[in-house]
């Protein structure tokens, strides 16, 4: 777990002057997922709970569904400058029976719908792909739930207070307890390992579950909720137009700007128990 | 350019009560760059400047580095649901004798490198593909000019105040007077449009200019900094490990948590001019 942050020295500019100190930044490396022995993706990293990433990854794909479709994960022998295994790739093997991802350039969600490049399109292609119905999910929240949950994603993030660089993503359950929290230089990345986490633990579809981020809500944000059945998605910043769209499709509830005591409802509000507020 | 913001109904919810009101969402669409007829790669981005974007992107892999090497930029006809053009679609033509990207599986940075997939690695394959050299550059520019970056910044950002949702990446020269600003849903898309507009200014490599961003600095955004000749590149938030590492390397100025009257000078602090602080 060292590896999640790394010490570079800085200079400090302030109106009262400067200072040379050292500073502890988020870490950043590649990880190489491949599947069966085939490469499938490079992703920049931080190094840590990367066969739940790789699980995660693997779900919101559409690849698995349950954690016995995936057979083994191990790291190759990936020497680096020093000799010594960098950790840098993760091979997967399939169960048999399997289908691997299909790999091919033409490989985009667009070739599955009848229009072209859009928006609908998209929409579409996580209709076509998704198993589960979050549609149908009984979850509701007090708000009051809701409100606390930002902070429980710091008060989780062990290392965002030392380097103010990453992202994190956790899964609370009804009653706002976190079952997990993962952090990553990159947002999908955080998602990802929270949801791989999840097949490991046999809870895909996350029914009666809330999917919370720290940053903004991305069309891609939601169709990782989705995939995995999260019902509701909360976020402390911006929702994109297509994330909402996707959301209201989907029968998701989709919180962004989650911030002190306030939020915005974009959809599903019927989850949010406001306990008579006018 | 109304394309740019989308308003969806909210229901705001605060400590007074609950509110239904529209609320302005960053449009978020997929667009396909093609290349010479054969798709290249789908991302998701706010509508707007899309050519700039495809400018950007061919530079920043590395496939043009001039804008005479790209013969011409035109939408396909891609009709969404209501039978009118998307606009989602870019076909790129290149000039002759140009290479196209390649685009197969095997296609990724670390199989040019000796070592395996690691940190330096992906620094040797940034070294590879650039082909200017930041290091050489003088830039020098005083504090209190790159103390006022991120308010001229927000100043140009016309969509943010009104969604909360959207990056920015701004070219600013050595007096702080910003080139261009551009903004979307995506980080490095935001980097791309503003360094495609650049291309297409004939400003290629980007000597005595800054490139300042709304957010973290990754490995990838100090690359295609790096790509375009930028000797400087500061942001708002945290940068990675990696992204220091290949400022270093490339001999670049990395500029982070710039807020207020205060910064954190990772790499290249020459650049800085201190006025005597001390």
């Amino acid at each position: 777990m060292g590896r999640v942050t790394a010490r570079r020295p800085v200079l400090r500019i302030t109106a009262e002057g400067t200072r040379k100190r050292p500073d502890a930044l988020a870490a950043e490396e590649p990880l190489e997922i491949r599947v069966n022995g085939t490469p499938l993706t490079v992703t920049m990293r931080t190094p840590g709970h990367d066969v739940e990433l790789a699980h995660g990854f693997l779900l919101t794909e559409g690849v698995i569904q349950d954690k016995h479709e995936l057979a083994s994960a191990r790291y190759c022998d990936s020497p680096g400058p020093d000799g010594r295994n960098t950790y840098n790739v993760l091979d997967i093997t399939l169960a048999p029976g399997v289908a691997p991802p299909d790999t091919s350039v033409e490989r985009n969600f667009y070739t599955t719908s009848s229009c072209g490049v859009c928006g609908k399109a998209a929409l579409d292609a996580v209709k076509l792909s998704t198993r589960h119905s979050p549609a149908e999910d009984p979850l509701r929240l007090p708000v009051d739930t809701l409100i606390a949950l930002p902070d429980r994603l710091r008060e989780a993030q062990r290392v965002f207070d030392s380097t103010g660089g990453l992202h994190a993503a956790g899964l609370f359950d009804a009653d706002g307890r976190p079952l997990v929290v993962r952090e990553d230089v990159g947002r999908h990345n955080a998602v990802d390992k929270a949801l791989g986490w999840a097949l490991l633990d046999g809870r895909i579809p996350l029914g009666g579950c809330v999917l919370m981020v720290s940053g903004r809500a991305s069309f891609e944000l939601v169709q990782k909720a989705a995939m995995a059945g999260a019902p509701m998605l909360s976020a402390v910043s911006a929702p994109s137009s297509l994330a909402v769209d996707l959301a209201a499709e989907q029968g998701m509830t989709l919180v962004g700007f989650l911030r002190g005591t306030t939020m915005n409802v974009y959809t599903g509000q019927h989850r949010i128990v406001t306990n008579g507020m006018t």
